[in-house]
């Protein structure tokens, strides 16, 4: 038995339009409330769907999102090339400004971050972690191209800052974002003031110190 | 009713007895697995305890691994401020070699970094969250001391030092440790030779540039 290729069209389009709908319902929860306290049965009931159906167009409610993870590397990865696109130069301290303004910019991209290693890419099928692992890689690889033209960067140096930067972003979102009464409790208790952390002033002097000690460890040319 | 003291003595005794082996039987079964898969139902097969009877000394799973991150930091503290106490002199270089590899040397530890925030504090009463934190803002304290010696680091150079040796010995773990069948994925595509990562290596070059980097940024005398 064949399809007729205009309805197999038809089908993969409204595959394609659901999956869509899954991935923005399960985005919109993760945004409000974190994306911990999301559930598939939460995804289900907010893209009115049966939670067996969903299950149609994804393994796991962890597919999901490393699926909006993969999203959010190359929606992250755009802006800020656009960024370092537009100038000629630029100093370490400028890009990682850029750096830690485009990532604290997308809060729930950093609760993903460290998700991801942590919780997501264990309970996805591998073939879902080679595509998610391909497209970071291949977005690491665009990123280094204007690192490299801007601050002279060699391909280890851009995995080196990749990693610090998107990992540090994962890392002090977490820190920064521990509930409203773990909060409350860090600025009650005077003892406790270090504990607060805001993510883009720690995460910016980190990766000027890193892109300035490259700097300075850089042969004299 | 007034209990003897001698009977609350041996009664508190035998409560830090008990809560010491469960402490050992959580942390060897995290050493041979991830602490991940490790629940509360194994702590209490592997102590020989009901898990009812464990719950009289620790309000949760996350309870005994949170006491064993805070252990963790009185360790790992101490080996790197024994290791930093031995010398009158050291260069950014040597220093990050030294955090580098104590790091390393403790990969349950370096677990432990990343599921802290992310898991451990938010399953837990806030007087077990203020105690875990007063243990670490006092460690961070003490090595601060000995970085202030060698290197002149101020208080926040300090603490955002902290934060990216113990925040990117927890994201590097966690991404240098998927599983078996992960890591065969990544050895199997060329494509995927960048997402192996070894934690030492990139810690150490991450740590240099970064205490370079303030070397670099800091006014002349």
């Amino acid at each position: 038995m064949t399809e007729p290729a205009f309805r197999r069209a038809r089908s993969a389009e409204a595959k394609q339009a659901r999956e869509g709908a899954i991935l923005d319902a399960a985005r919109t929860l993760g945004e409000g409330r974190g994306i911990r306290d999301v559930t598939l049965t939460d995804i289900a009931a907010e893209v009115g769907m049966h939670k067996s159906a969903l299950l149609r167009y994804f393994e796991t409610r962890e597919q999901i999102f490393l699926e909006l993870t993969a999203q959010g590397w190359r929606e992250w990865s755009a802006a800020l090339r656009a960024e370092l696109a537009a100038r000629t130069a630029a100093t370490p301290a400028e890009v990682a400004g850029l750096l830690a303004a485009t990532l604290s910019a997308r809060p729930m991209f950093c609760d993903l971050l460290a998700q991801a290693p942590l919780n997501l890419e264990r309970n996805v099928s591998l073939e879902a972690v080679r595509t998610f692992k391909l497209v970071t890689l291949d977005e690491v690889a665009l990123i280094g191209a204007e690192l490299h033209r801007l601050l002279g960067l060699t391909e280890q140096q851009v995995l080196d800052l990749a990693a610090t930067a998107t990992g540090m972003a994962g890392a002090l979102w977490q820190i920064a974002t521990p509930g409203p009464a773990i909060r409350a409790l860090y600025t009650s208790d005077p003892r406790l003031g270090h504990a607060v952390v805001e993510v883009e002033p720690r995460l910016r002097r980190v990766l000027t110190a890193f892109l300035l000690g490259l700097e300075a460890d850089a042969p004299t040319p």
